[in-house]
């Protein structure tokens, strides 16, 4: 080896020392704003009993109900009665869908005999006619299946019955794969003529419970209803289908979209000491679906984000630039808050260095998503040590969420706390989402790791 | 810098080089088998209808009883129908503690109210006399407290109310803080003249399930009956003494040990196609508390110990080295399963490389404990991104568990499969350790944890 190479790799071993020794100079600066955070939290339960307080006081919270409006103003009491500085609210229009008092299905089996289905419509979509559709059911497990049937699907019900991957680790990627089912089916059946559309509901796990969520329509294409049944609702059928192909399938629901609705979102703070124009956001949504109380999606975002405020003035700490709990409206049903809060006049004397989310469910943190590159990534990451005193295992690149995603087109770098996923979707928009499913420490151990983050933030900045 | 330090910074920098170098080409190596595991097992739910099986048609077992023998049988059975190699029984002298029909208690007011107080005896306590016990009652929440009290504490009531420390991240090192009370409460409570003992769950969450586990008495020492009661009894009853201190307690037990009973470990393997002597254990404990059927507790280990092994088969590995699923008996009541296998004269003509040991609950894995230094522990650690690939964080120093502990003395490598444990004492040793608190997933993904370290050890051994 050359001399040259050896002063090279010396002057890179000299360069990289001084990084570790910047990075932990920064981790023993934090390190017992991390153990207290840690202590303090730990000992209390407050997240869990402002949960219980929302689920118990408020209940479910469809976006545009007055439950909704509800969980506002119980949740802007809350911040104003722990003494949060501007505390206030900031309009949004959102759309205004009731499910309706009716939702009924009957299996028609060749037979004669008739099997009562259980379904639930999904959000947006339009009623049946008062008398209900029948019609034969065709089954797909793929928009490409629908394609291929061409006109066999006239006239029909599709049965959209394709499943989550079981085998991919990650179930938001499993998620992702099949939800396009339930937010685009019934425009795919209603362009081959369809009269209905029933997805299989987005879960791993079979059992008894629809999950609902929301739908949408495209101009032009006629409106069909969408509903949704069990998982274990989707394998009869898909059996029944087999060995019984002309089943027909009776479906009367009553769902309407009302005129949109002005409703909010709600912001309180932590004004920074130094740079209070410089903000930090911590986010959950306050709407839920309408069939539980969503303690996981998102109860525990809208209590961790409180609390994470909370926790810092507890432990006495003034961070140098603001740190703000906003809890965005209508995430479920269109995400108008996510927008209107990135767009609002509001935001023009402000500038917003980071936003972290938490919509993946109040269980166990993991670790934190950053949607940074180069030395601004590099910086946070350096902070992990920190994390891993709290519980968390990692920093990676990630980061984003539907309500802060419309902050990066000023520049905001976006994170994500990524709690266990395994459980998720046992529970998300089904009746089952429900308070006893939420254990209390690792709820708050999610907010713990929001709170470091935020004053990490607030304290240290970001380059940019 | 002097040239020297140049070259041995060199030099240090190839030996660095190629100790990556061969631990990347282990990854590389495993790399799809590590995928397969991952992919053929979430795919398939069978840890978890094993665990179901096991859960409704023998229930609970508690060592020594009619119920722990047909556990094992359903076991044996299940090996056997698998086509497992070398299924059998080995021989283990269990105590055979019952807890009879009556657990009674009442508070008696000062005021002369009454008030029912749900009290569950604790594993290896005697019973009151047929009449019950009243005394008074004196509450203190350490061994301290109770040696201050001197001559205060005779022919009372002693109620330890020591909490586990909720400040602690691992809730396994609460566990160990408090666990004394129960285990060595009565001891203590009758060496300064008290009647009976009363202890405060072990949990970290407040509600009405009482948990029970084993006490011991001491050769010398009274015995006096021992009982526990809920967090929430617990902290109702300090609540009480507090206000009221002149309050009484009434309890009535019946439980008894009966003579010792021959019962079994069940082993099963696939035997190593070149070293079938040289073995890999991976383990559970077939026994379980009498309140619930154990889900967690430890079907959970046994469930994924043989589902560990069927992975391996199922993917067409033939191990060099023998793994065997070990369902130890005995882990809650003196762990005699665990003593008793390693000390087998059957072990005599074995060598047992590494045990692996899953009792610390069916919940999603974390990490992997390896009891393990040096060369040994970083031939392992350099297998962190093939266990990274199947959802765990990581590979530390760790390692342990009561029933393998005995084969260190025979110089075995102890690991452990580490869990998220936040979840793990709302459950355990109570009524609730139930089927419905497991996740299929996070079950899985234990066993499937726990079939690549054992196939790793078996394929590559570790240095001596």
């Amino acid at each position: 080896m050359q001399t040259k190479h050896l002063v090279f790799i010396s002057a890179f071993i000299l360069l990289f020392s001084s990084i570790l020794a910047a990075q932990s100079s920064v981790v023993q600066k934090y390190d017992s704003v991390a153990v207290h955070i840690a202590k303090e939290a730990l000992g209390s339960n407050n997240s869990y009993t402002m949960l219980e307080d929302l689920c118990t006081k408020v209940g479910n919270r469809i976006s545009g109900s007055p439950q909704a409006a509800k969980a506002v103003q119980w949740a802007m009491k809350r911040m104003q009665d722990l003494g949060f500085e501007n505390v206030h609210l900031e309009p949004v229009m959102v759309p205004h869908w009731v499910r309706g008092p009716v939702e009924e299905a009957y299996l028609l089996l060749p037979s004669g005999q008739r099997e009562k289905l259980k379904i639930t419509t999904l959000g947006g979509s339009i009623a049946t006619p008062a008398e209900g559709i029948t019609a034969e059911i065709v089954e797909v497990k793929s928009f490409d299946e629908l394609r291929a049937l061409g006109d066999k699907a006239k006239g029909k019900i599709v049965f959209f019955n394709g499943v989550m991957d079981p085998t991919l680790l990650d179930t938001f990627a499993a998620y992702g794969g099949a939800v396009s089912q339930r937010s685009a089916g019934a425009v795919a059946a209603a362009k081959v003529g369809a009269v209905a559309a029933v997805v299989r509901s987005m879960s791993l796990t079979v059992n008894d419970d629809p999950h609902t969520g929301t739908m949408s329509y495209e101009p032009g294409v006629p409106q069909i209803p969408a509903v949704t049944i069990s998982t274990a609702a989707a394998d009869r059928l898909d059996a029944l289908l087999g060995s019984d192909p002309g089943a027909r399938l009776f479906i009367r629901t009553s769902s309407a979209t009302l005129p949109p609705v002005t409703a909010h979102n709600l912001m309180g703070e932590l004004t920074g000491s130094e740079k209070p124009d410089e903000v930090i956001v911590v986010s959950g949504h306050i709407d839920s679906w309408d069939l539980s109380v969503g303690a996981h999606d998102d109860g525990a975002g809208c209590a961790q984000s409180i609390e994470a405020l909370l926790l810092i003035r507890e432990l006495g700490l003034k961070p140098k630039r603001t740190i703000r709990a906003v809890l965005f409206m209508d995430e479920e049903n269109g995400s108008a808050g996510g927008r209107d809060y990135a767009r609002s006049d509001n935001r023009k004397a402000e500038r917003h260095i980071a936003a972290i989310e938490s919509d993946r469910g109040g269980f166990l943190p993991i670790g934190m998503g950053v949607g940074a590159k180069g030395e601004a990534f590099d910086r946070i990451k350096a902070w992990e040590p920190l994390f891993q005193r709290i519980g968390l295992q990692w920093i990676r690149p990630g980061g984003g969420g539907s309500d802060i995603a419309p902050l990066a087109e000023s520049g905001t770098m976006l994170l994500d706390l990524v709690p266990d996923s395994q459980r998720y979707f046992d529970v998300h928009h089904s009746g089952t989402d429900t308070l006893d499913k939420v254990n209390p420490r690792e709820l708050q151990l999610g907010a713990n790791a929001m709170a470091l983050m935020a004053y990490l933030l607030a304290e240290e900045g970001i380059p940019r």
